[in-house]
């Protein structure tokens, strides 16, 4: 028996996220469905990050188990000859027995990106969320600083949020330019559910000028969902990275 | 009577090209549909670019004459509100009667995009051509200074043309990587029938070290399609602007 690690990307356009759900097309479903054909045994991956309903990645990361005697790193050819063209391997190997994707420290990358132009582009209509007011990127990143450290994110959840603590750690929150598209990386410990889609929805709007910089500060003290910006578009968002410590 | 001149973007995955065929559907005949509607009459647009099927368009021009009072610059919003998500008006406005698009000295603009990694990547697939194998981008580069010019594209046209001549000018080739994505960018007075392609697939072949540079001379002065590279895939290719002299 042997403990194989997927990197996997994908475009999250036509999948209701990454957990199997009745009756849905997922990424986890699609992922099991390939391998138990291409192992001839029921496969049932385990995945690090359960990504929304139309969010991206560029490096979701599964593991499994097997007995086959496929060499760990040729796992992702022969995936992605089976996969459809919106779910890619990008690396396999084998792993530790014990090495479990959800119970480790890990270090994981988002980023968000704002199409910022008059008119929306359909080559970049994938993942890219369309915005066509303009962003001043100054207040945006002014207001990272407040994102930034240990804090309770509760302000910062989905109302439908259930864990044990609302205190995350983020690590670096950046808001570039680049020719039309704005890019909010944010790299953290672990994210609530919606987390990184209401920071985006807030930064949005302090870059509209409808809140101060400030004010981030008074949502993320307050405690109150209520407060904060709104959830952004699935659209924009994409798991770029999880690192395991 | 008005002229109304389109700026048009369009991801061309799911078209058969600009040019209406019977049977087919294709950018000119999704717009003729929509403006026809948009208008209460029936509309024929003439197009700058018969873009080949695949192919995507930043900035492909058209125009159409009209007596509708809906001021020039508003054809973008009216228009942009009835067209699927893969086609967009980036701008309209009112030109002179006599405009027209394939009667004008121009200077047209080609991105070639290679997404040059080990595995595809589900996000960028729609305007890049995927292609693994490492490639030399000063090799690509230095192939460049033989395409520019004034020359006989006869080898690197398809053996399908049919024009008068195939002489034309190109005004620069730049090869760039940025990250995973491999750029040539083209700029001539005018191409020939899969012009831009054959470029980038004997571009391709001398990155990968399969021809020398000044092989490419020799090609180009053979007159013979048959000695020059293949023609490239149709999604790496998007035709950037049209600039009118």
């Amino acid at each position: 028996m042997k403990r194989i690690k997927l990197v996997v990307a994908y475009d999250g356009t036509n999948y209701c996220g990454w957990q199997i759900q009745p009756n849905e097309i997922t990424v986890e479903k699609v992922l099991n469905d390939k391998l138990t054909k291409l192992l001839g045994k029921e496969i049932k991956i385990i995945g690090a990050s359960r990504t929304d309903s139309g969010v991206h990645a560029l490096g979701n990361v599964a593991v499994f188990d097997t007995e086959s005697t496929i060499p760990g790193d040729k796992f992702s050819y022969a995936l992605n000859t089976l996969l459809p063209e919106d779910i890619t391997i990008q690396e396999s190997c084998e792993v530790e027995l014990d090495f479990h994707p959800r119970h480790c420290e890990t270090r994981k990358m988002y980023e968000y990106k704002i199409l910022n132009r008059k008119f929306p582009l359909p080559t970049k209509r994938l993942d890219t969320y369309f915005f066509s007011h303009s962003l001043d990127i100054d207040k945006m990143m002014e207001t990272a600083k407040y994102l930034v450290g240990e804090h309770d994110f509760k302000s910062f959840c989905s109302a439908k949020t259930q864990t044990e603590t609302t205190v995350r750690t983020i690590y670096s929150v950046d808001v570039t330019r680049s020719d039309d598209v704005v890019s909010i990386k944010v790299a953290g410990n672990g994210f609530l559910y919606n987390m990184v889609r209401i920071i985006a929805g807030t930064l949005i709007q302090v870059g509209t000028g409808y809140y101060e910089p400030i004010k981030v500060k008074t949502m993320l003290e307050s405690n109150d969902r209520t407060l904060a910006g709104p959830t952004a578009p699935p659209e924009g968002l994409t798991l770029v990275e999880i690192q395991f410590l």
